[in-house]
């Protein structure tokens, strides 16, 4: 993540998060630890993954002492393994008491995301099929959430409503086919958006080409059905496969040659990488 | 949720979570949907759970329109099944469209928490040992996932850093032993706080129950240990059990007779639980 | 403005703006005016214009007081005449007037920003060519300022650097080449993302083409070089003209068959239209 | 423009317009530039003027890296040069091209009103009447545009409506007369408030005058009128002469030998001056 | 307080007053009180004073449920007498719990602030002298506390640095001169300000004259010096008595004819007035 | 108060209050000092007592310019006494006069709760029974306040309404007896709070032991009920005295062998401790 992202835009959420842990102060560490004190402690993978995240981790701890120190033994995005040292750091005790389970909360959830769609894209391995995340992120976490989709080897869909056009079945509804409603999007959206159609039926393809969309959604379809449209669309427009894909199953769609296939899991149910803050000394 | 909490501490979240997902418009809806028009959308259940959250996502539709109503068929933290229908939303159309991600992030999310939470407590079912969460939250989303928590049948553990007391191995080596940080956490802490050490040996845990400690937490002993320590410290403190507890392992520790045992899988790595918002169509 | 947009994405700066005119209170109208009184007050056009802003204008006043009440007479994007009565407002005498100028100042702005672009965008009349607004806009009034822009009737730019990829020469330069840039934010990029290069030569616009651009902006080009560059592109990309386009020239440009004209003047130098609160009276 | 007004009033203006233009993080540039590199470069006069707003630009650019360096060659409130070089920026290249736009936004705008003010300032000379601003101001705009009018040359009239009395004619039919309205202002405003009185007759202006009104604004009547007024009132009050007052007929109120003259157009409807950021170079 | 003042200015603070009072819920209360109850409970006065802050008090309950209601037998600014049932107030019981504590932290320190000042209003009584505030308030409660001394009958001093010019000793040596510091204080600040000047000598509050001050101050002189000064001064400005002055010495400078006495004791010093709420009980 | 707490839990508070005193620039200051020039000025005691906020004091002054420096002369908690000088603060001119009044209010505030604070501790000499705070504290103050009580040598009651668990008469009421009201705290609060019942008669005070309160408050008893419940309760719970407790009258209560004393005046009705800047003076 950039230096400019991580101040303009992950700062206010790593402050709220810090405050939701900290109503006003910790009690315990001021309790014991009276004075200032310098001190380390280390950064360990309790299991094999991608590591995520590691500039919120080290800015967890500088928002509350900006001279914490941090010494990485691996790197941004790279296999890490269980037991294996991945960071020292080196700061004020209370600094290190007070961010640690904020930072580990931040780091631990971004790593494991990284590490099931590194997952999940070996699987697509041999493929033109490249992975996509969904909006089903976890509230608030979307900057970090899509980040760490990035770093696990997949491409961003949209970031949110704003910033893409995806005309479902509520809109096709509402505007009274796909052939109006792509036509009301092209003259109302900023021009630079390209139109995404979600289709369900061979006909609904059909028209959402005609229409000029420049994506394609091909919705809970059927391998055949998928494997028409394809066949259907040729270059004319993009495809995004979508529909409970997850690491059980997204192999067999490889054999489509879809340009994308879509997966909410990646964000809503990637289970956390455990990382652990151990042997923290005083150091003087 | 209280209507309190809500508004008091869950909206500045949710308002939030909505402008993560709203630059500055929902540029799909706004072309497709020029005008105002009243549509209803059923909420579906695609799994077997608990339902938790209903109050915040109904919150999120409010938030955007007041006038937005709900008729609800199954009752916060009660169980629910696949193809259930949960709920019916009546609103604006642009209204159901902009809000439903934001609410089924919230909702699924929670439920996939309450859902885990009922099943290991159900596990511990017979014993007199009460299931705990912890501070592994994902950022922003404490207020959220310690009440799915709650609704799922656990017991809190302190809410964060300020209003509990937590004596952990790196505050007892500041301190210079047990009996010397007890006693300061005594003196310092607002003496509401109840004081709770984490144990490792036999040793510490007497130490601990000499020093006084209100409850003593075992954390990461053999289970012929817990029960020697169990044992000593009879009705002197209430003992909490510790360290990598999840729904595969939690009944070995039902024999122990232990007051409570926390897991930070129910929410760092609880799947969400599938729930969908369809059949949206216009009313007049 | 849909209800939403004000809601959750407006009203933040509409407050600020409100609390940026009123520290702790309006002391010359809460010393004259001790009690509440209800009032009604006339909007006067002062000159002929293109009415925008009026749900702006109506928020400052319910955002002080719900129970505000407006007569409508002319609609959002009509064109008004000087003396002619816009509207009436109703409400509690203090309202009226603490609102008056917040409200004003956005009216005046917004219109004025419809008033430019609906006359250059006649001046476009008899061409393909669309109007496109730019990022130059006054520092927190980018989502007034550029729906006013697409009220007038232009297209809307991108909104933001998130949300639109367009590879400047700086870019280039970093980047040794378009065909490596262009590779590059293909690679990085959310994929609903067209690419647009800004292009200064024949070559550039040829390299462009080549390495797959969406969309190719002609920065300050003569006339007979766009016509060229323009010829050459064809189907194969979207076209935009761009360097200081005002309503002096921009008829100049009407022949060339050109996708897109964009101009900052719209945003940067529209001078208000006047518009003005007359004849408050109190109502009993 | 004080560092202390700089940190503690304009900052958070200054970080939401930059999070208006960044909603998650500049992707072309991110694309492009993967990696941190030192760059320079120049800020350009596009047309002559007065320059304003030299902290707040640099200000932009040490918010998202307090490392920026930046060497003037003009100084705040001093007369530029179409061409001129007016300052080169070093720091990180991302830095450079994220802040560019919002840095310019402010530094053209604050210019132009500069700018305009110093124009009718110099119209003014040889008369004893000082210029003024009004509250007519850009939402959110108000603590730079009023600044940019001090630059210019002119004076300030109160920032808003909580620091100045203004007793206007709704004001005056509310109270029932001048008369009541002065005394309900001089009674219940704090007491170093001054009391200005808006006139339109020369009965008003003797009634404001006999109320002990400390300041009296002749609106929008004739010179005649406004000759008389001001003999009438020699030393007993100040006087300020409003209503539609530009560059085009400011001189017409020279020889009247009032104290002040506001104009509106100075904030609302002054263009921008056209600065530029050109010649960005990598330097190693 | 006016409604807009209380929306506009005042939210801000009691909501971050209510979120210090509850971070995630009142645990006691949602405990005890599962389910919705309607309730009624009585303000009752434990001393003798004046009443002030009672829209304050009000806001904060409908803050959290806008459907809480009031029954007033007092007045804002009225006195009331130990044993006196103030209001009473209906709503939700939660409601009434939770507001409670910050409600009346806000209504008792207004409360005490308006009775010390009524009572040194009228030990001024017989005199032309003023009471008057200073800046001397607690943190993030001025709007409140200089409201407090209006309502006890005295006059606000300038609000805050922005909105008044006052010229201590330390601007004088820094501008060199009296003279000199009220000349650049005429060029500089708003023309709708008054000039102050704090003086010591009467060689001191001579310079003032002469420079033009409109109000000058005479800090901890002696009675006769003020005496002199006074005499000196006559019409050519206005007088304020300033240094330690409380209900105890106050009615010691009543026969010098000074036009304002100001007193920090008001806000910094004064007792809260004693409330409770008491007998909650349901109503069904 | 920690660094940590400072930053992150005070700076907020410390900003708004600075923004309340200067809505956009310190007028005078301003005009007076147009460069940027050193000065020094001396904190001086003009009362005896015990300091507190010292730290707070320093970060107001830093947060407006990091660069402001402090020579201590005196300690957090020490007794200081008239005519002391406590610090010298070194820096920008301009920082000094804007920073001053903020800086003392929240100094003078804090110490003169600890100088309260310290004296009944003082009175309780000799005694087991120890002195707590309320939540009778000054709105948006809490955290400045409780610390000053921490620092007089008093012990704090709960922070807040979420981290502690207070049954008063209005829930027993609502649970139907203080038996249930225990249990069903007990089932519903984290399980670190400990439970505190409010206790009017003996026969609450047995009720409240046999539901297994850990706290029993005696509120507004007579001495010899007092006396005769602290018997009654012996071992089996901690006991708190409540009621109108003030330096008046906090040593009657010595002999009781109470745990726990509170008082509500520490906070809402401490004078402030007189402390001055005196001597600005350049320095070059």
């Amino acid at each position: 993540m950039t230096d400019i992202t991580l101040k303009l835009n992950a700062d206010p959420y790593l402050l709220s998060a810090l405050r939701e842990d900290v109503t006003s102060e910790d009690v315990t560490t001021d309790a014991i630890m009276p004075e200032n004190r310098m001190g380390q402690v280390d950064l360990i993978a309790k299991e094999d993954g991608v590591l995520c995240g590691i500039d919120i981790f080290e800015r967890v701890f500088t928002l509350l002492d900006a001279n914490t120190r941090f010494s990485l033994f691996a790197k941004e995005g790279g296999e890490i393994h269980k037991g294996e040292k991945i960071a020292e750091v080196t700061g004020d005790i209370k600094t290190l008491l007070v961010g640690e389970r904020t930072a580990l909360n931040y780091l631990q959830r971004m790593s494991g995301i990284a590490t099931m769609t590194r997952q999940m894209v070996k699987l697509l391995d041999g493929s033109k099929t490249k992975l996509l995340d969904t909006r089903k992120t976890t509230p608030n976490m979307r900057l970090f959430e899509k980040y760490a989709v990035k770093v696990g080897g997949a491409t961003n869909h949209r970031y949110n409503l704003t910033d893409g056009v995806l005309i479902k079945d509520n809109h096709i509804g509402a505007a009274g086919s796909i052939t109006k409603a792509v036509q009301l999007a092209k003259d109302y959206a900023p021009f630079v958006r390209k139109i995404e159609v979600e289709t369900e039926t061979i006909d609904q393809v059909k028209e959402a080409l005609e229409a000029g969309a420049d994506i394609i959604m091909l919705d809970n379809m059927s391998h055949d059905t998928m494997k028409e449209a394809i066949a259907l669309i040729g270059d004319k427009a993009e495809t995004e496969i979508s529909g409970n894909v997850t690491e059980d199953n997204v192999e067999q769609i490889k054999d489509l040659g879809a340009d994308y296939v879509s997966s909410g899991a990646l964000t809503h149910s990637a289970p956390i990488l455990d990382l652990s803050l151990k042997n923290l000394h005083p150091i003087d």
